[in-house]
């Protein structure tokens, strides 16, 4: 065995995010869609709805020290790193490059530099514009689900009206967290265009039929039909849920849904 | 498409302040005023009122990954990313520097790079005097709101008594946290004289009132007259908010003012 | 005296990990061996026992200024600075690398930053395979506890099954945190195969007997004999102990392990 | 007006530590010894104690990012940034270094960086050996408290033992946080000696009693007579406080001492 070398003695600060490509594409009016966890786990639904309808291939996968220090364990036994992933396929007018994970920055300033990668990543494929995906939690439950939207550019409103989304003076009356606000508001810096499409939420459970609601505006917005049976599947099974939940008078103290961690070390 | 270029490989910390110049202009004898937010948001109504009032055009806008994670949903429909603005105006003795926003930095690390780019601009433009506007949280409403001062160099202390500011022994107990408080104690170590201004406020709910008294102070301190009108039309609403509380006698269990941030990711 | 050097005068940020070799040793077919702290103790157990029936030598101290800013007392009064350490042993087919400590890093970003250089040192051994250890809290005392795996090669689960290791669909039901997933996860990505062996563990107290049913599953995983006697000795004190616990009729309240931290300063 | 120059537009991350030498001294056979706040603010009493009754000079102050971002308003109207301080003074057969603050760091890697930098100070002026000065909270009112010690290196206990500092095998149970206990690991690295002496306190309390114990220790091994009449003063009008709140039957829910800091911003 060899000393421990110099390289080995002393570190300093190593906040890191590593890129791994995948696989190599070409692209041609790439259309970058977002849907990291947020409120409802709207944006994640759609986004990962759009993969497996659209059979879109992985291209890149992103890890980084921002995100928690943790692995899945899948079915099989084998582990997943925590990361974040690019999917990308040609479909109709655009291609798109669907970006979706399990995660999202654990601090502040992490998330500043997740979005400076994902915009990054846009340029590189010549991205013009950006749709980010979520929730918009109201606090109680939601029959009809509306559509809200938020733009990096104001002429993009009357578009996305015309999809169905609507713009209201006082909603959200907070703002956007995380990488689905970052996006535009970092993307209007660097000139890419950007929409946040927000399905309205309670903000406690998971929330398919709000996923429905986004994926009609956004798909109406790439211009292409996307087949919503599996999103249906899942809502319906959800609103048997809701049900029962009531039926056991317990629909009041429901708690927000979170992700189930074991810690194990 | 090209291969992930090396630059994007492997990325550091990447902790990030932007300063953008967004006008450029010549000031003479040149006074920073700074507003951000703080206890009853006292400092920020005295600084965006001083905007308004003197039209002041705003020339640098501060972006950083010290902000929360955050965009803000304007009535059109567009966002606002995280940041600081600095206004200037040309009026009467001094020209003015007005540094505004709705964020503080989120970390203890982050308040003193902040800080540190505050005293740069000042240095910048030759800013000889710094003032520093606050609330003094004393825990219940109070009438006639008084003034304190804190200053970074004690030949301050006489002409601003002369500007109905008081010094008191024990007042504020604490300190001065954030940059109101730094801007004075990293000012001084750059030879700039600075002033903290604050208006005695109950801590729990906006007050304009406050806000009154220390813009009357400051700006005796300056010179030069300033309308009230818009201030004074606050405070009224505010005092018939209050009278509504005090109804319902709910005033004891008011709660400490809070934004509304709605998560949307 | 001298002046204070340039070197004092503005220090930037030093986050360091410092790895300090302390014996210089040659090992063949080496296998590394995690235990760091996590539920139950379970991992630090087992690892800490194999330290001492082989007689492992320590090589290699890590400090770093992510673990808590800490020395403990020795009953000699001396103190020890937070670190962790490697052990090393020759015996029967591989030899041994055992990773101990009292400490993980105490923020996320440095758990990335530890398990980077663990790894880096099971590169610079020649390292094929590292088992990481620990517990699996379900909430309950457990009689037979069940060991629980997981891989970073699926080709490891067959093997893993002959030395009574299960492989469920739905356990761990979220995760495993820390330097035990990470090792697995990080290390895949550097080509070093890793499996996790978990004992199932009520989470609430110090647990021998979960300890005893990993180190059998690692022992025969390793093809070597461990005399369990300690570890025995140990699980019936704490049997023991359940057992007032259980008369006192306090066992529904009793609160997770916790060091006792006085704070001192 | 200049444009904003390069050095401005972009900014990293600036966690920043800065020396500043008020005064240059030369120093024969210096001693430093560490009161910095903690458990009863004990070593802060005795080191504060020390440059009084020394009449010791101020040689340097320390301004660190690491300290919480704040100012304290003096009786005059001025404000002291955050900082540390190092005294010194020429008395009997050793100089002394006195480290002394109202703060530490506020996060962990700042703990380590801090002690580094007092260890880079200490080694300047050539200190061979440091006393670290603490409270050790036993939770309840002592009427004697005994001293306690910790050392860095095993041969100074029987030192120690002479100047009445008791070595017990299981106090303090868990360790010694921040500087004091970093100053005696850290300082075995650098290999200056390092004893950790500590007054029992209830912690609930600033302990001037505590504090003349572990003073009487300290000028026993220092072989110099310091003057306890102003500890005494205040350890007497602590017990009429005491007195008091025994009185109003108050005492079993006084709350643990915390700073008076008004949020002004």
């Amino acid at each position: 065995m060899a000393n421990i070398g110099d390289r080995l003695k002393k570190r300093g600060v190593m906040v890191e995010t590593s890129i791994v490509q995948i696989k190599d594409v070409i692209l041609k009016n790439p259309i970058m869609i977002e849907g990291l966890p947020g409120v409802g786990h709207v944006g994640k639904l759609v986004a990962e709805h759009i993969v497996e309808e659209l059979g879109a291939d992985k291209i890149i996968e992103i890890y980084s020290s921002y995100f928690p220090p943790q692995v899945l364990v899948m079915s099989d036994g084998t582990v997943e790193l925590a990361k974040n992933e690019v999917y990308a396929c040609s479909s109709g007018k655009y291609d798109l490059l669907i970006l979706v994970g399990d995660y999202q920055s654990t601090t502040n300033v992490g998330h500043y530099e997740l979005t400076r990668i994902y915009l990054d990543i846009a340029q590189m494929y010549g991205v013009k514009r950006i749709y980010t995906l979520g929730g918009y939690g109201v606090g109680h439950l939601v029959e009809k689900p509306r559509v809200l939207g938020a733009v990096n550019n104001v002429k993009l409103v009357d578009e996305m009206k015309r999809y169905g989304v609507s713009f209201e003076e006082d909603e959200p009356g907070g703002g956007i967290i995380g990488a689905s606000g970052l996006l535009l508001g970092m993307g209007e810096q660097k000139g890419i265009d950007a929409v946040c499409i927000m399905g309205e939420t309670s903000g406690y459970l998971v929330d398919p039929r709000s996923a429905q609601a986004v994926l009609r505006s956004l798909s109406q917005a790439l211009g292409m039909e996307i087949d919503m049976g599996a999103l249906e599947d899942r809502a319906k099974e959800m609103e048997k849920i809701i049900a029962r939940l009531r039926e056991m008078e317990q629909a009041p103290s429901i708690s927000p849904i979170e992700e189930d961690l074991s810690y194990i070390g």
